[in-house]
C-alpha cells in the first residue's frame, strides 16, 4: 500500500499531484530545485540551465476558465488571459489554499530515482536528492510521481543551418529570450512558428528595424479573441463541438474551420498557409501577427537554407543581409536524467507512457508522469486529472492493465498520433484535449454522464453541453466530488465578463430604428408568407379566419 | 493673374502643393521650419516646440493604395501599412520625381504674412521669414498655401483635472509621447481614446505594470485587417459602399456597421461602447486593444473625476492608486499664429473655411488652407485634390462664389456637421471622405462619371464601382488627367498582395474532400428542387424532358 510518494517538481503539475496525494490521504514530499513553486510560470530575468524559462512579457493563451484547476476557480477579478505573474499568484492562493507548501521541499534537487533492490515485492523507490550546499541524501519512497516538464531541454538543431559557425551575429534560443530589449533597431530572423516563434517575431517587430520568421511548413493561426469577443477556448471547446468532431469526418471539419480561418485573414495571402491540415496539428495561437504581416513588420519566409556570415539565405533563393540576430524558436527535446533507464519504454519515436502516464513495462505501477503532454487546453486542468488519476492507481483503488496490454496500447497510441498528426515526430505529446479528460475521468469515474444529467438537473445538462469543457465538469460526481462544481460552472461565464466590468455603460436599448428595422423585416416576412399561402391555396386563409371567429352557440 | 505661390510648411500637404503650382505653371517657394521634409511624418526623438510629433513606433492606419498621392503609386514591394520611415521615404521619392525639392527653403519659419497695402488690386500677400540665423526676410507673393498641418498645438485641458498640482507622478501629453522605455513596471492612466491614446495604451501596456484607458464617451473601435485579411478601407471605402450611404438612412447602416463590429467583439462586453452611433464619429483604429483589454493589461475607466497626490479617482467612484505616470492623448488645438486675424472666420466653434479651404471672407481668393482636414481616409489624397482646386482657383480657371454665398456655404457647413457628428466642437475638421473628395473633384472637373465609363470602358467601371476609392479614379478624366491612372487601378490589388508574396506556397488545389462536399451540397440541392417542382407540378419535368428529346421529323 503506498503511502509516501515522492513528487518531483513545484510546478503546475507538482502542486496539483501534492493535492492529489492529499486528497487520498498520503503523504508526499515534492523536491523542487529552485527556490520558488511555479515551475515554467516564475519567471526569472536570466534563463537557468535544467530550468522552463519564459519571457518578460508572457501571456498564457488559455483562457482562465479552461486552465483553472476543477475545484479552485481562478478569482472573478483576474483577467481572461493571464501573465505570468497572475498565474503565479494563482499558483500561491492554491497551495496555501490545499496546504500544499508544507510539502515542499525548495532548493533541492533530485539527482537520481532508482528502483529498491526489493523492488518487484515492495514497489518501493530509492531517491537521492542533493541541496544547495551540495549535501546529498537517500530517501525510500512507495512510488514516484514526475513532474520535471517538458520545456527544460531547448532544441537546438544547428546541424540543420549548414553556415551557423560564420554567423557573425548573435543567435540564441528561445528559451534564453527574456525581451526584444536587445533588437532596437536589427534585422532578426526568426526561426520557427510555434506560439514562442510567433510571441517573439511579434514582439520584436515592435522596436527591430526588421523582423523575418522563417518557417519550413507554415501554420494555422487562430485569434484568442473569438466571435464577440469570447476568448476562443470559452466559444469552441465546448462539448457540443467535441461531439461533432466524433461524428463529422474529419476532412468536412477541416473544410469548415480553414473556411472560417480565412474569412478572418487569407492563411494563403498572409504566406502562413501550411502543407497540412487544420486539425492535423495544434494551431498557432497569436492575436497580433496578421497586423504585423500586413504592416509588414514581420515578413513570412520559408525554411533557412544556409548562413553565410551575416547574410542568410532561404530555401527560395531570397537572401536577407545583415541580419544581427537569429532566434531559434525550434521548441524544445525531452529528457527524464533521473530515471532509470528501464522505466522510459521507447514507442517509435516517442517516450511511451500508457496514457501519458505510466510507464507500461513496470512490474508495479508505483512510478507516474504527470504533466508529459500537449493539447489546444492548458496544462493544469490535464495533470490535475492525471495526478486524480495516479494517486488512485497508487492507492489500488484502480487496476492498470497488464504489462503486455499497456505495451500494446501504446503502440497503438503511437500509430494513432501519426495517423492523426502530420508532425507527430515533433509533437509526441500532442492530445485532443476533451477526449483526454475524458478518458482519464472515466478511469476515475468521475466523466460526467449527459443522459444522467439530462434527467436529473436540465439546467445544468445544457451548460455541459453547449459550454465550454470546463474542469469543473469533472467534479460534479463521482471521487472527489466537489460541491462547488455546479456553481462554478453556472457562474463561469459570469467570471469571464467580470474583469471587463470596468467602465459602466447605461445600458440603452437597442437603438429604436434598430428595432422598427427589425420589425419592418418581421411585418414584410409575415405578409410574404401570408400572399404567398393565399396564392398557393386560395381558401385557407379565409378558413384560418373563420376558425378565429366567436362562434354563436 | 497668380505666378508666385507661398507654401508654408513642407509636409505631405505642402509637397503636393508645390507640386500643383508646378502643374500650373506657377512658381512656388515653400517654407519650412525645420531641416527636411515630411512634417508630421518625420520623427524626432525629441518633440519640438510648434512642430507635429509622432512616437518611434508609429505605422499609419490608413493603408498604401489608399494613402498615396493619385499621380505616383507607392512602390509595389511596400508594406501596406507603413511605418513613419516608409512613409517619409515615399515622400522623398515624391519629392525628387517631382522635382519639388528645390523649391523648399529649409529652416525658414514663417513669421507673419499680411495683405499687402494694394491687396483689394492686385490679391498680393506680404510674406515675412526667419532663417535659422535669426533673419528676418520679407517676401511678396501672389498667393499664399498654409499647410502647416493640425497637430502641432497640443490641447492639455489641465483645469478639467482637479488636483493634477498634486499630482506625484510625471504627466505628459501624447505629443510627448515617444515610446514606453520609460512606463517599464509602471502604472499608467491614459486619459482619451482617440488613436493615439489607443496606441499608446497599447504600447505601454506591453512593459507597465498596469494600463488604464480614461474615456468619457467610449468608442467604436475598428480592426485595420478586415474581412480575409484585407486592409479594412480597401474592403469597405468603395463607391458602391459610398452609394449605399446616399440610399440607406444613416440608422440602418449604423444598426448593420454595429453589428459587425459587435461580431468582433461585443463593445458592451469591452466596456468600449459609447454613447453615440457608429457613423456619428470617426472609429478609431487598433487592432490590438481587444486582446490587452481581455488579457486586463489595459482596463477601461471612465472619465476622471479628480487626482489626489498618485491617486486617480474616477466619475463611478473607483480610484486607482500609485499611478506614476498620466498621458493626456487629448487632442490637439488649432492656431495659425502668423495669418491675419481678418483671414480666419468663425463659424460656431470651427474656423469657417469654404470647402475647408478658401477662407469665405476675402476680396481675393489668393490665401488657401490645405490639409486641415480629418477623415476616415489619409490626409494625403485630400490635400493633393485641394492643391489641385487651389491652384486652378489661383489661375483663374475656376471661380470662387461670392463672399456672402460662401459665407452661408461653411455656415450650412457647420449646421451639418452638428447634426451628423456627435462630437463636432472636439473635431472640426471631420468630413467625410468619398464625399468631399468627389464634390472638389467636380469643381475641378476631374470626378469619374459612372455612366460614362459603363458605356466605354466596362470593366474600368467595374473597378470603380466595387473597388476601393482610390485617387487614381481622380486621374482617369479631366485636367490633370494621368496616362497611368487606369492601369494603377487595374493593379491596385496587384500591389496590395505583392509584399505579402513573401514564401512561395505550392497552391494545392481545394482539397478532394471539401470539392466533393461542395458538390454533394450542389447534387442535394438540386435532388431538392427537383423534387420540390415535381412535387408541385408533376407534369413539369415529364414535359421538359420531352422538349429534351430528339424529335423524329
Amino acid at each position: 500500500m503506498v503511502h509516501k510518494v515522492a513528487v518531483i517538481g513545484a510546478g503546475p503539475s507538482g502542486l496539483t499531484s501534492i493535492k492529489a496525494c492529499l486528497d487520498e490521504g498520503m503523504v508526499p514530499t515534492c523536491f523542487e530545485s529552485s527556490d520558488d513553486m511555479g515551475g515554467l510560470w516564475k519567471f526569472k530575468e536570466v534563463s537557468e540551465p535544467n530550468r522552463a524559462s519564459i519571457y518578460r512579457s508572457l501571456t498564457i493563451n488559455i483562457s482562465k476558465e479552461m486552465m483553472c484547476y476543477s475545484d479552485y476557480p481562478i478569482p472573478a477579478d483576474y483577467p481572461n488571459y493571464m501573465h505570468h505573474s497572475k498565474i503565479l499568484k494563482y499558483f500561491r492562493m492554491y497551495a496555501e489554499h490545499f496546504k500544499v507548501l508544507q510539502h515542499i521541499r525548495f532548493q533541492t534537487s533530485v539527482k537520481s530515482v532508482k528502483q529498491r533492490p526489493d523492488f518487484s515485492r515492495t514497489g518501493q523507490w530509492e531517491v537521492v536528492t542533493e541541496n544547495r550546499d551540495g549535501q546529498e541524501e537517500r530517501h525510500v519512497f512507495d512510488a514516484v510521481i514526475c513532474c520535471a516538464g517538458h520545456y527544460t531541454y531547448p532544441n537546438l538543431p544547428l546541424k540543420d543551418f549548414p553556415g551557423i559557425e560564420t554567423f557573425e551575429g548573435k543567435y540564441l534560443h528561445s528559451w534564453d529570450y527574456k525581451g526584444p530589449e536587445d533588437m532596437h533597431g536589427k534585422t532578426v530572423v526568426v526561426i520557427g512558428i510555434g506560439n514562442s516563434g510567433g510571441d517573439i517575431a511579434v514582439e520584436s517587430s515592435r522596436v527591430a528595424e526588421q523582423v523575418y520568421m522563417s518557417t519550413r511548413r507554415g501554420a494555422w493561426v487562430i485569434r484568442q479573441v473569438s466571435d464577440n469577443g469570447l476568448p476562443v477556448d470559452m466559444k469552441y471547446n465546448t462539448r457540443f463541438v467535441h461531439i461533432l468532431f466524433q461524428l463529422l469526418p474529419m476532412s468536412i471539419l477541416n473544410w469548415i474551420g480553414e473556411k472560417k480561418l480565412n474569412a478572418m485573414y487569407d492563411h494563403t495571402m498572409y504566406a502562413l498557409k501550411p502543407k497540412h491540415r487544420l486539425f492535423s496539428q495544434i494551431p498557432v495561437i497569436n492575436d497580433d501577427l496578421p497586423h504585423r504581416i500586413l504592416s509588414g513588420s514581420v515578413i513570412l519566409k520559408p525554411n533557412v537554407k544556409e548562413i553565410r556570415g551575416s547574410t542568410v539565405v532561404f530555401d527560395d533563393g531570397s537572401i536577407v543581409e545583415k541580419v544581427d540576430t537569429i532566434v531559434f524558436a525550434t521548441g524544445y527535446s525531452y529528457d527524464f536524467p533521473f530515471l532509470p533507464s528501464n522505466a522510459l519504454y521507447k514507442s517509435g519515436h516517442r517516450v511511451g507512457l500508457y496514457k501519458h502516464v505510466f510507464p507500461p513495462n513496470m512490474e508495479h505501477p508505483t512510478l507516474a508522469v504527470v504533466g508529459f503532454i500537449h493539447a489546444l487546453g492548458a496544462i493544469m486542468p490535464q495533470a490535475e486529472m492525471q495526478a486524480r488519476w495516479v494517486t488512485r492507481v497508487f492507492k489500488g483503488l484502480k487496476k492498470l492493465p497488464s504489462n503486455q496490454a499497456m505495451i500494446k496500447a501504446v503502440e497503438q497510441d503511437t500509430k494513432d498520433m501519426e495517423k492523426s498528426y502530420i508532425t507527430s515526430k515533433l509533437t509526441p505529446l500532442q492530445v485532443d484535449f476533451v477526449t483526454y479528460m475524458d478518458e482519464l475521468a472515466g478511469e476515475i469515474g468521475v466523466r460526467p454522464s449527459l443522459l444522467w444529467l439530462f434527467f436529473t438537473d436540465y439546467p445544468l445538462f445544457k451548460r455541459v453541453l453547449w459550454g465550454p469543457v470546463t474542469s469543473y465538469q469533472y467534479r460534479l460526481m463521482g471521487p472527489g466530488k466537489w460541491e462547488g462544481a455546479r456553481r462554478a460552472i453556472f457562474t463561469q461565464f459570469d467570471r469571464m465578463y467580470q474583469p471587463l466590468k470596468t467602465r459602466q455603460l447605461k445600458e440603452q436599448d437597442a437603438s429604436i430604428t434598430g428595432r422598427l428595422f427589425k420589425l419592418s423585416l418581421t411585418i414584410m416576412a409575415g405578409a410574404a408568407s401570408i400572399y404567398y399561402i393565399h396564392v398557393r391555396n386560395p381558401t385557407t386563409i379565409p378558413t384560418l379566419l373563420s376558425k378565429l371567429r366567436p362562434q354563436t352557440i
